[in-house]
């Protein structure tokens, strides 16, 4: 930590005492979740400096852009489309939202029964210990679920908050109230920015976004490989940090790892035993820095070979359409591409079963742990048709809720181990 | 309970053992919470009747107007418009669930941390103990929280159900969405029931229903009497059974109701000490036969004067305007009403702030009980604001949220004491 950031953190309003206990946190966390690993791939350094300097950098960038008049725009959620963002010359970051930290925070003004995601990021704003929202101009915010949809009223008074509205259902007329909220939002943003919105904008900043959807496309793709070539902790990372890293150098590096993993895969190497059962996990998504479930699995023995969230395949499974344009037109097919998320959010669902079936064939996964955190109402309930989807397959399931404490990690552990025995016996 | 009831229990699937204990539970808690009051109007005696019968005639119309080839619409929440139903001869039936007796079956299945009332309405389903859904061709469901949207589709594999999506913003694209789902609605009931929906029944129907709402209004514009002349316990009561029974019949009842009520206003009769504290309750619905809350709190001796709830002033507050028209205009007028209920799945939902404080003016409350279910997510963050929005005012306000079973009891009753003695002294 330079003196540098330090100012730099207090010209953005840091609690400066209070965020130096949580950096001071991290690395202990980091050490023994992922610099224990042995044999990981080259390319994680990249990642690790990322997080090893993590309210630095990219911080100052942001600032730094902000400092030259332009614009940053923070979000939660993969329904945001960050090409619209980008094609205002502003820049999208995704916020942290998974640390325990900042949850007692939020808890003196959210109810307790709230999901750990929803009060961690809430802390963060109110706890003031995260410059990523502070240097931001926007919160953009929607209404996904009850939780995060109530919080939001009570963010847009300590920050300026736009939301859009995701619709409830899959049908004509809720994909057109979603093509309309996002032209509103191409409103906002261009209001925001003072930048207009252009076919070419627009073009540029799908493509760009669409290579980043193809570099995690092409590393989760490696997780097929039997040995696993990279773990799952790590795979999660990068996807985490691709929330709020800049766009062009995260397809760089995403695909230069890709590269030397993709040799790895050529030379039969990889980070676990070849009969290391093999996990999928699907459900709530995964905030960095939430590494909880995957270094559970993964130091009892288990790979994690894919995430169906939005912190896995849901962030990156569909391309936009890339056909140009006038800018409503553009903009439609970024619509289309978004609803096209097969969030719990919406009734019915049915497509995540066949996703998560897909899915655990094509990963070869032994078993699938469902993942929803408590108070997640959605994903909960979506778990028993999951449940009854793999047992009509015949694919072992454990279903885990939880939150960021360690209080139940005595409990979770017991479970992960019992479930693993059942899957290699 | 005659042996007509039990075999038209019989042919309806009901678990006639199961509902033999749900039965026999009803009686002692009526009589401590209802029957053991005082200078009750003798209006209630009808009120009293229908409780003492709950499954018996009722259902028995329901299915005679079945065997006659009619229809059976069940809902559970207020967003569902009746007079649609009803133009095309069907009757709509709102469904229990407010007792914590059909919680346990429904937990065999749905995820644990779910409200009271969606457990409880689902495990009158699955447990096959209401021969009100029995008895329904159609159970009609609204995407206005996560817990009910979610719930509704593992309820689809028990019972026909059709989902109205109910817009989370109360925007003109919103606004649209929901005159389509109502349009969608009509069509809906138009299949079921074989009937024509006309402009002809649908204005019989939207003025019937008005009488109904104009009835409950009269009904709690009397609770701003000094002395109170109905308990708050009866007025709920009065409300709940508005959701099922004959609305013709609604109507007489509680309209003589207000005759009688009105007569004891005018002799400056009451139920309660004229230096009762009185309380407005705001929040989560109250279902039949949860009466936990009005029951604690008229035995601490404080008068429940007005509920803001969708079991109060939300189910009637607007009438549905009475313009006639073509079939197209009455149902967007319909809509229209609809969608200013003050619920909170609606962000934002500001209007509610003012409906509370309004409502304590006008009903001399001496403080406002916060009422939400446990892991009602809407209510419980809408809580924050209207903390703070009755600070403002000077208005004291206590925060309850409860489920329904008898465990927090204790616990409650000292709260309300306390609060009580606070707004005493």
């Amino acid at each position: 930590m330079t003196t540098d950031y330090r100012q730099m953190w207090a010209d953005l309003g840091i609690d400066l005492e209070r965020h130096d206990a949580l950096l001071g946190a991290l690395p202990p966390i980091y050490q023994k979740a992922y610099l224990s690993q042995r044999n990981r791939p080259i390319g994680m350094q990249f990642f690790d400096f990322v997080v090893g300097d993590i309210h630095g950098i990219r911080v100052q960038e942001l600032r730094q852009h902000a400092m030259n008049g332009g614009k940053v725009v923070a979000t939660y959620c993969v329904f945001v489309p960050e090409e619209i963002v980008l094609a205002a010359d502003a820049i999208p970051v995704g916020l942290c939202a998974g640390t325990q930290f900042s949850v007692p925070i939020a808890e003196e003004i959210l109810p307790r029964n709230t999901c750990a995601l929803i009060k961690s990021s809430f802390g963060f704003k109110l706890g003031r210990i995260c410059p990523y929202v502070q240097t931001s101009h926007l919160i953009v915010g929607e209404t996904t679920c009850d939780g995060k949809k109530k919080m939001f009223e009570i963010l847009a008074e300590y920050h300026p908050v736009h939301i859009m509205e995701v619709p409830n259902k899959k049908s004509q007329s809720s994909r057109d109230l979603w093509r309309g909220e996002v032209a509103a939002f191409k409103e906002v943003i261009e209001k925001l920015t003072g930048n207009e919105v252009t076919g070419e904008g627009l073009a540029r900043a799908t493509k760009l976004v669409n290579e980043r959807r193809r570099a995690l496309q092409r590393l989760y793709n490696t997780r097929q490989a039997r040995p696993v070539p990279i773990s799952g902790k790590d795979a999660l990372l990068v996807t985490q940090v691709s929330f709020y890293d800049d766009v062009a150098r995260c397809v760089q590096q995403v695909n230069a790892l890709c590269d030397e993993v993709e040799g790895r895969i050529a030379a039969g190497e990889g980070v676990f035993p070849a009969d290391a059962p093999r996990i999928l996990i699907s459900g709530s998504p995964m905030a960095i820095p939430n590494w909880k479930l995957h270094h559970l699995l993964e130091t009892a023995g288990a790979v994690v070979v894919c995430e169906e969230s939005c912190t896995g395949t849901r962030a990156f499974s569909d391309l936009v359409a890339e056909n140009g344009g006038t800018v409503q037109e553009q903009l439609r097919a970024i619509a289309d591409r978004y609803m096209q998320i097969h969030c719990a959010c919406f009734t019915p669902n049915d497509e995540r079963l066949d996703d998560i079936v897909r899915l655990a064939r094509e990963y070869q996964a032994d078993g699938v742990v469902h993942y929803n955190l408590q108070f997640c109402h959605t994903y909960a309930n979506e778990a028993v048709k999951v449940e009854r989807a793999l047992a009509e397959e015949g694919i072992p399931l454990l279903r885990i809720e939880t939150d960021y404490s360690d209080e139940d990690a005595g409990q979770l552990r017991a479970r992960v181990d019992a479930f693993l025995e059942m899957i290699r016996g």
